[in-house]
Order: C-alpha cells, then sequence, then structure tokens
C-alpha cells in the first residue's frame, strides 16, 4: 500500500488536449498499455530526460524530434517494454510507430514523442503494438486522464494523478498531470515518466525554462534506490487554449502565477512515485540547511537517502540516529566539523555539539520513527544553501517485489 | 550461511606476539569481547583507517600515537560499542583505556591503539572494560589467533581468519590474520577490522607502503551495502622475529616474496568480509577492463555493486542484464559508446554492439547467475585500466539482520 497516496479519478479537462488508451495486449493485464496524446494547433511542449549514458531509443527520438523545432502533434506511450538496450533495431522499432501515426494523421513524423517504459532489453512486440495503435489514436477524449494515468502504469500499485484550477484575470486556467515509477528512482530522473499539461498558453523558451526548473525541484530530487532509469521523461504541454494572452515574457505577473500552480502539481506527482516506492512504507523528506552549496546540501542528502543502513532503520521504525550520522560522515563534503551539526528527526534534536543530544530519550526518537511520514534535519552549520530529497525505507516488500520482477 | 567460507581454527603463531582475549560482559555472547595484542620490542607497526570525517574517538587516537612515532606496545580492541557519535567524553574513555594498560605496564601511554566496534552513539561500558582488562594484558599467549577472530566478532556469523607459511633462505617466515565486518562494508573501509602479523621484520616506511598499498586493493575493495563506518581500521604488524635480516629497501628480494605472501592474506581476509556479508548468497566479483583510469573503473564498478536493483536480481538469480546495463550507463562516465562494451556474466556475453549479444540465451545466463560464485565482467572498450571490486546480492536476510540489530 502506497503511503497517503489518495487515488486521483477525476481530472480538470485541458481544451485543446485528447487523449486515447488502449489495451494492445503488451502486458498480462487488463489495463491499457498505450496511451496517445493528442495536441492542438497551438500548443507547445517541453521535456527533459534521463542523463543515463544509454538512455533508450524513445528518448533519443523524443530529443531529436523536439530539437527540429516541429510542432508536436502526438506522444505515444507504451508500457510493458522499455525498448532499451535494444541496440539499432530499437530505435528502427520506435521510429516505425512514429511513422505509423504520421502517416495515419499526415502530420510530420518529427511532431511524434515516443515513450516506453517496463523492461529492459527484449525487443518491442511490434505486431501488437502497430495493431492496436489506430484506435488509440482515434478514439480520443478530453476526459480520460485516468484511464491514462492507469495506462502508463508498471510495478505502480497506484495510478498517479493531480488536477487542480485558478483563476486569472477572471478566466480559469487548469492544470492536469499524470506520473508514474516505483523502482528505478533516482536524480536526474528514473524509470519515471510525468505528463503535464496546461491550457495556458507559454512560449516555447519559457515552457522549456519551466519544464526545467519545475522538473530539477521535484522529479530531479526523488530517489526510491538511487538507481536511474534509461527511459525517464517528464513533459510539460501548454495548450494555449484559454483565453489569456500567451505568456512570453518572465515579468509576465501571469508566469509567476502559473509557475506556483504547476509547481503544487510537479511535486505532488513526484511525491507520488516516492509514496507509491517498491515497498515503502515511510515517506521521508530529508532536509539539507546550513550547507555551502546546493551541491554539497545534494551530495550529503542523497547519501543519507541511499544509504541501505539508514532505510532499513526506517523500515523498522529505529531511530538509530547513528547510522545517519555516519552517512552524512561519508557523504564526501570536506572539513565538515561535526561540533557543528545538528540533526533532528521531525523535531526531536538528536545530534549537537558533536555527539548524541543531551536533551535526547529513545522514546521521543522512536516515536518520530513510527511516523509513516517523517522528516530527517540536517544542519551542516557552515553555509547557507539548502535541498530537499524525498526517499523510502527499504523494505522485505521491496526485495521480493525486485527478486521477482520478471518472473 | 556464508559463501563458501571455511572456519579457520589452526593460525601459526607468530613469534613476538602475544594475544589476550577476555570476556568482560558488554555484549551479551559467550566470546570474548575485548582481544589485546602485545607486540615485543622489535616490532613495527602500521595502520590505515577510514575515511569516514566523523571517525570514532579510538580511530583519532590510534592516528595520533602512530604519527609520535612511539613504538606501539598494545592494541586493544572491544566489541559491542562503537565509541562513535560520542564526541568529547568518547574520546576521554578510550584514552583512559590507553592509559589503563600503560600504568599497569609502565609503557607511554602513545605505545597503546585502542579500537572499538559496534554500536555507534552509546557510551563505552567503561567499568566493565576497565575491570577485565588487566587479565587480558596478562594472560596473553601466542596460541590464541582463534580466540582473538572470534572476540572482534560483531554481527558476523564466522571468525575469519587466514594463516600462511613460506621459506626464504632456509628460514619459516609466518604470516596470521584476522578480520571482521559484516554490515556498513564499503570503499575506504568499514565497520571493518583488521589484524595482521607477521615474523618477517620491516623497516617503518616499507610496513607503511605494504599496508597502504595491499590494503587498497583488498580491504578497500569490498561493498556490502556501500556504508562506510565511522571506525575502520587495518593493521599490519611485523615483529621482526625470524631469522633474516629486516627489509629496508624495496629491492631486497624478500620484500617482494613477502609482499606476495602478504597480498593472499588481505586478500583473503577481505573477501572473507564479502562471503559473510549480512544476508549475502552470492559472492561477487566485478571486473573493470577496458577503461581510461583507475577512477573510471571504480566508479563503473561501484555503481553495479551498490545497485539495489543489480542486487536483488543476483539474489534472484535472475539474469536481468538489462539492470547491469542501466547502471553502467548512470555511473556517470561521460563520453561512453554503448557500442563499445562488452558485457560478460561469468564467460557467457550478454552485451555486445550496443544491444543484447546475438549468442546470448536466458538458458545461459540464468546459469551462471545461480551459482553462489559469480564475476561480471565489463569491458568499456576505451583505455587500459582494469579494476575489481567484490560485493554481494541484496536478500531478505539482509533487511531483516538491519532492522533489528538494536532490537
Amino acid at each position: 500500500m502506497p503511503v497517503n497516496l489518495p487515488l486521483v479519478t477525476q481530472f480538470n479537462p485541458i481544451n485543446g488536449l485528447r487523449i486515447g488508451s488502449v489495451n494492445a495486449g503488451i502486458k498480462q493485464t487488463e489495463r491499457p498499455d498505450i496511451v496517445v496524446f493528442e495536441l492542438g494547433d497551438n500548443a507547445c511542449t517541453s521535456g527533459i530526460f534521463t542523463t543515463n549514458a544509454f538512455c533508450a531509443a524513445p528518448v533519443q527520438i523524443c530529443q531529436k524530434h523536439l530539437a527540429t523545432g516541429t510542432q508536436t502533434k502526438y506522444l505515444v506511450v507504451n508500457t510493458g517494454n522499455a525498448n532499451a538496450g535494444t541496440g539499432a533495431p530499437g530505435y528502427k522499432d520506435a521510429m516505425e510507430i512514429c511513422q505509423a501515426i504520421a502517416d495515419q494523421k499526415s502530420v510530420p513524423v518529427e511532431s511524434i514523442l515516443p515513450f516506453s517504459t517496463g523492461v529492459i532489453g527484449e525487443p518491442l512486440p511490434m505486431e501488437k503494438i502497430l495493431r492496436a495503435l489506430p484506435q488509440a489514436c482515434t478514439h480520443t477524449s478530453e476526459d480520460t486522464w485516468y484511464e491514462a494515468s492507469q495506462g502508463i502504469m508498471t510495478t505502480d500499485t497506484h495510478p498517479k494523478g493531480f488536477s487542480t484550477q485558478f483563476e486569472h484575470k477572471g478566466k480559469v486556467v487548469s492544470i492536469s498531470g499524470i506520473s508514474k515509477g516505483a523502482g528505478m528512482i533516482m536524480p536526474n530522473m528514473a524509470t519515471m515518466l510525468g505528463f503535464i499539461a496546461t491550457d495556458a498558453g507559454v512560449s516555447q523558451p519559457l515552457l522549456n525554462k519551466l519544464c526545467t526548473e519545475l522538473g530539477n525541484k521535484s522529479f530531479n530530487r526523488i530517489t526510491i534506490d538511487g538507481d536511474t532509469s534509461t527511459n525517464d521523461s517528464c513533459m510539460l504541454m501548454a495548450t494555449g487554449t484559454v483565453d489569456i494572452p500567451a505568456i512570453v515574457s518572465e515579468s509576465d505577473d501571469f508566469y509567476l502565477v502559473l509557475k506556483a500552480e504547476l509547481e503544487k502539481v510537479f511535486t505532488y506527482l513526484a511525491q507520488a512515485i516516492v509514496r507509491d516506492g517498491e515497498g515503502a512504507t515511510k515517506f521521508v523528506s530529508i532536509n539539507l540547511t546550513g550547507c555551502e552549496s546546493s551541491e554539497e546540501a545534494l551530495k550529503v542528502a542523497y547519501t543519507v537517502a541511499h544509504s541501505p543502513l539508514v532505510k532499513t532503520a526506517l523500515f523498522a521504525s529505529d531511530a538509530n540516529w547513528g547510522r545517519i550520522l555516519a552517512a552524512v560522515g561519508r557523504a564526501g563534503v570536506t572539513d565538515m566539523s561535526l561540533e557543528a551539526i545538528q540533526i533532528h528527526l521531525g523535531d526531536v534534536c538528536i545530534v549537537e555539539n558533536g555527539a548524541r543530544a543531551e536533551s535526547y530519550t529513545e522514546e521521543a526518537g522512536s516515536k518520530v520513527m513510527a511516523q509513516d511520514e517523517l522528516s530527517i534535519n540536517i544542519n551542516l552549520g557552515r553555509g547557507d544553501a539548502c535541498e530537499t530529497v524525498w526517499t523510502t525505507d527499504l523494505s522485505h516488500e521491496y526485495v521480493s517485489i525486485n527478486a521477482d520482477y520478471r518472473s
């Protein structure tokens, strides 16, 4: 069971964006496994992608197609197969999927962006996909976000979505988004897909800026097991159908309002992935403050977040603060002074003045550790930079899921 | 059960080194929990220590005492309590232990080296330790290596030791050693202690060189969970009692012979820690070749070794080579060409020419993965540097051990 992750079934439609979902039989499931997003004429699309050196064929094609400057018309997602580690044939397969839609819809192939998630290294079941595609591209609707949230799931136990509306200058602006991912989650993206759309209009450069900045503060700040996948992609689409002039400048007050609202959606969808992390029983915020730089803060935060000893202590609700301290100590920060460091579990001080806090009691620490949502707050006492990373514990269930995934 | 780790109960005594072990009641066990090594007059001692920024009080004292150049006379080890994260009182406690031995034996306090391993952040049970120390320092013998190997255990399931002899110029030279550690094992030492002694004579500078070089290629090449402990120490002692002139130059042929023999002992004792890794069911060698530099090779090797997805696949004997490929891809090596990379499981080629090897069959891969000792061989195809790292899988047992350790 995911940690405090409500099921979202109602989404605000985004005018100018239609979605088709179909079960192509790629996975042994009754859920859809192909999802197609169809964008209207004025839409802009931006994306950020995995930094894995062996990024999958669809990621390579997305980046290539976006770089041509061609307006994106269709995004096509399949689950069940990542089309990664598949070499030249995998690239050809992904292009063939794009070409099939381009032919059916009479649009340039560069206007199609492909996405795949699932097992690495197996060839795509092309026959099944090509047979199912036309229907997914034809039976589209603005009201099928929930089906889409189900259609992009892999080992997720829960579909993940979030939708919001706000008023600006008397007009209602909508944002809807879905995400997927449960393992192989780590900075710089993971087996993670995110699709977020708004009916606001945003110029391409500013949409790129929004997608990068918000993606970095959300999807690039979550980690379950430190494994960065070959397929991660986070897409932001702006259809520009709402009756407010498109944003072309950062000084437009609509820009700041929209950015704040989008940030809520990005953050929710990123955190949802952690809440549904493989075998997760805890949702943990690791907050670093007092650091010399953002890089330093992230280095320590990720070292703590990835420590199997910290993670198993979280699973056991064991306030084993020595493991947290040891992880901070091995993070590779030079000239760190133990005397200057303060560590809190929630609001319980566990380390100060170079040792266990005098006020600390095992009872107080255990009470925090027993919560299903908690924070580890680490102040290095040497600067002003701060960063937050979200992660989970390491449970028996994680081992079971990943030891059995392909069988 | 450790992976292929025979119980060693017979050790060659090292003339000039006596060992006392005693049960001080620090741990709830019938094994000794305090071990004292007593060195003869001509002995030299060298050590390498954890790089954790918050190294424990005993590590700080060891380094300080060694730096004075005072000849080491006693090494005192306690288990059950790491005396780490204990601040100024912890330092004072460790010094008090040294002083107690110094007083009893009328030697300088700088000739005493303290070692602690166990739970972090609890004060040492000083009363128990000080009461038991005199006996440990008095009842010493050359024949108690096996008791010592038991006396330094924490979560180890097996005592770890190795002993060997060889002839040089008609004289018999002996080496004996013990190690401990089962979790928090990672490059740059871990909750790991190693004590290795020979009756050969070696000058202090050359003993330092041997300890650093051999330690780096053995104890600093093992990883179980990526967690570097605050207490790791590896000590090399040369008593100089064998009737061969002490080594004072690297060009002495005795130096090369001794180094090769010591390397066997270091490697065996380091690997023993991995074989007894918490919950280990597999012993895995990760061999990197074709790298541009040693640093690059280690970066990739450790990324693969620490990947929870690779580790759970190893546990499941699942030849999920995509996870290995994804881990290589996220290791942070720039300009890596997927086309140039070859990956073998044992001698079965799994990746070449940018994709799964054509000759690969699931059956062949699974056969290798089912072995309890196996190698993952990765050739980056871009240079001449190579490195090997040893690790284990990630099992349910690992989670159980670390979720329950303090309870």
